[in-house]
């Protein structure tokens, strides 16, 4: 089933609305909401959405934060998210790293008291509107075990950088700090096939390659898999994610940070407030002029573009390619939503009042 | 064979003075050089002292540059290397992204017209002595393949970024882009062991586990190893470090970077200078007082470490953990050095006239 975009988040602001956002910032958490969507990351879109209501009947989520800026320098800041949605909050975020990069050439934000801000990539695609590259982090549930670990203490803590270009489209890395996301282990459980070795590990901390062993006790790989392959990488950078998020401003970090699902209780002694985001906007022309810098990076893309393929694969791609064409794709068709997703989505506009979308 | 350090620096110091630098240049070269082998990265040490004089022979280094700042803003600067050695132009550069951090919070320089700078730690970890979190990234000769590319057009371009604590010892991580880097290749080739799939490719890009598969035109793989494995986020991550080492700063990136053998030519066309590299200074009290940050640092470091580990598994790491012992090893016992390579230093102090160490 395939629906249109707008009508999409127009639904979602108006339940948005309903639970007691403003205008605005509905508005705002729509549009990123809905750009997982566009870009083919279904799992933190729309269907979502009753998950961010129920973190609101728990009291956990604050629909009118004061957001404020509580210290800076000239090239940082940090920022209060007063619990609000991180729909509302990563872009207010991004905003200040955007000013102080107008003036002192970068700007870097770090966040507490946050909640889940949907997909990085989004909020770091914001710089390329000014010539900036972007960067987003976020800490995230902990579903991840480091390297060694039977015990699962950081979450897949995404890391988007988002590069302007010229004539080309611009580099977009967004990408989580495991093997695998935690969708794709979705799709194999609703096709009831097995997951590749190097994804998961069962609740023992043995490897395992059952789509289920996550829910049952069990933990997401670093980036590597194991250690012969690198996953301490993966885990390091996982970690450097979850300090600059969460060390850096006073949110909850490691196995503190609050999980996304309602029924699970936040951590009885948390170690900071809420979760933890981090952003970097960097003017390119604070380093060369940026139509140098960007005619470099038509010919960094195209070199990479025209690479002679390995045999059975067509192209090699730049990051942000597959999302690019989704996007371009589901602008036109429509965004594909599963039969369970639209029934859930429909129950939530039942429950509160809202009028779900017209075929 | 064990070798004093101080006595390695010594022989190193005067190489580098008996090639032409200035005594000042020789001694921070030679520190920055012998930190690999001290930290255990053997293949970036002092076994590498001959293959940069093969480069200044070949005219490729510039022994008394005139390393400077050629463009600036508050929080960020490029700086030209004048061919220099890295290993000298680097530390430079570093101490400028400090000097930006003291005034603006957080400073970031890239470097272009550079060779290459040893370990990318060394660098990140200088920031730790003011409080301040380093980090480090540099490009690097083309040996690896973008996940589907038959050719080879990044480096093993590594990322590393140094975080102070209170008590606990710095998280210090410091790693390759790819599975698995080339110094492991290299003692699989001397046992003639098998590599494990996921770390290379053969020169037809097909997966391989000979250790010989790279020198025969194969490639290393990024972290990952495979797509499916996520090999496409280790090549992103391989790409920033590219972008943002030379094409912020305007020096040779991807295919066009400078080899690092003397034997091999630099490509003909070039699209820069040198090769680049890219470094980030902040002072955490730039986001909160630094007690604070580092007690919570602290708080971080003791609850990974203190994770349950999988059977068979001693204990959880924190980044850093493995260097940090081996470099307390080796300042006690010394330095371990292999036959071939001591062979290696004899000949090249019996050729430039320096006295090898005594045993």
């Amino acid at each position: 089933m395939h629906f249109d975009l707008s009508q999409l988040e127009n639904f979602t602001k108006n339940i948005l609305i309903k639970i007691g956002c403003s205008e605005k910032d509905a508005s705002t958490a729509a549009k990123v909401l809905l750009a997982a969507d566009l870009r083919g990351v279904d799992s933190h879109g729309v269907a979502r959405l009753s998950g961010y209501v129920r973190l609101w009947e728990a009291n956990r989520i604050n629909v009118r934060p004061d957001i404020r800026i509580t210290h800076e320098t000239p090239s940082t800041a940090v920022v209060d998210g007063d619990g609000g949605l991180g729909l509302v909050v990563a872009p207010f975020a991004m905003k200040v790293a955007m000013g102080k990069a107008n003036i002192a050439g970068t700007g870097w934000v770090s966040v507490r008291n946050s909640n889940h801000y949907g997909i990085a990539g989004i909020h770091a695609m914001e710089a390329l509107k000014q010539d900036m590259i972007g960067i987003s982090l976020t800490n995230a549930s902990p579903l991840v075990s480091p390297t060694f670990s039977k015990e699962r203490l950081l979450g897949t803590n995404p890391i988007s950088v988002a590069i302007p270009a010229g004539n080309q489209p611009p580099f977009v890395l967004d990408m989580a700090t495991t093997t695998a996301a935690n969708g794709k282990l979705e799709i194999l459980q609703r096709k009831q096939k097995e997951a590749p070795l190097g994804w998961i590990q069962d609740k023992e901390g043995r490897p395992s390659s059952s789509p289920f062993a996550v829910k049952e006790g069990g933990a997401l790989l670093p980036l590597g898999g194991d250690r012969e392959h690198g996953s301490q990488k993966g885990y390091g950078l996982g970690a450097v994610v979850d300090i600059f998020s969460a060390v850096l401003s006073g949110a909850n970090y490691g196995p503190w940070v609050p999980p996304f699902v309602a029924f699970l209780e936040p951590h009885p002694h948390p170690v900071g407030e809420g979760l933890g985001h981090f952003f970097g906007a960097i003017r390119v022309d604070a380093f060369r002029p940026a139509d140098e810098f960007k005619s470099h990076m038509d010919n960094w893309i195209k070199r990479f573009r025209e690479a002679e393929p390995v045999a059975g694969q067509e192209k090699v791609l730049i990051p942000g390619d597959p999302e690019r064409e989704l996007e371009t794709e589901r602008r036109q068709q429509g965004i594909p939503l599963l039969e369970p997703v639209v029934e859930d989505l429909k129950n939530l506009g039942d429950r509160l009042g809202v009028d779900w979308v017209q075929k």
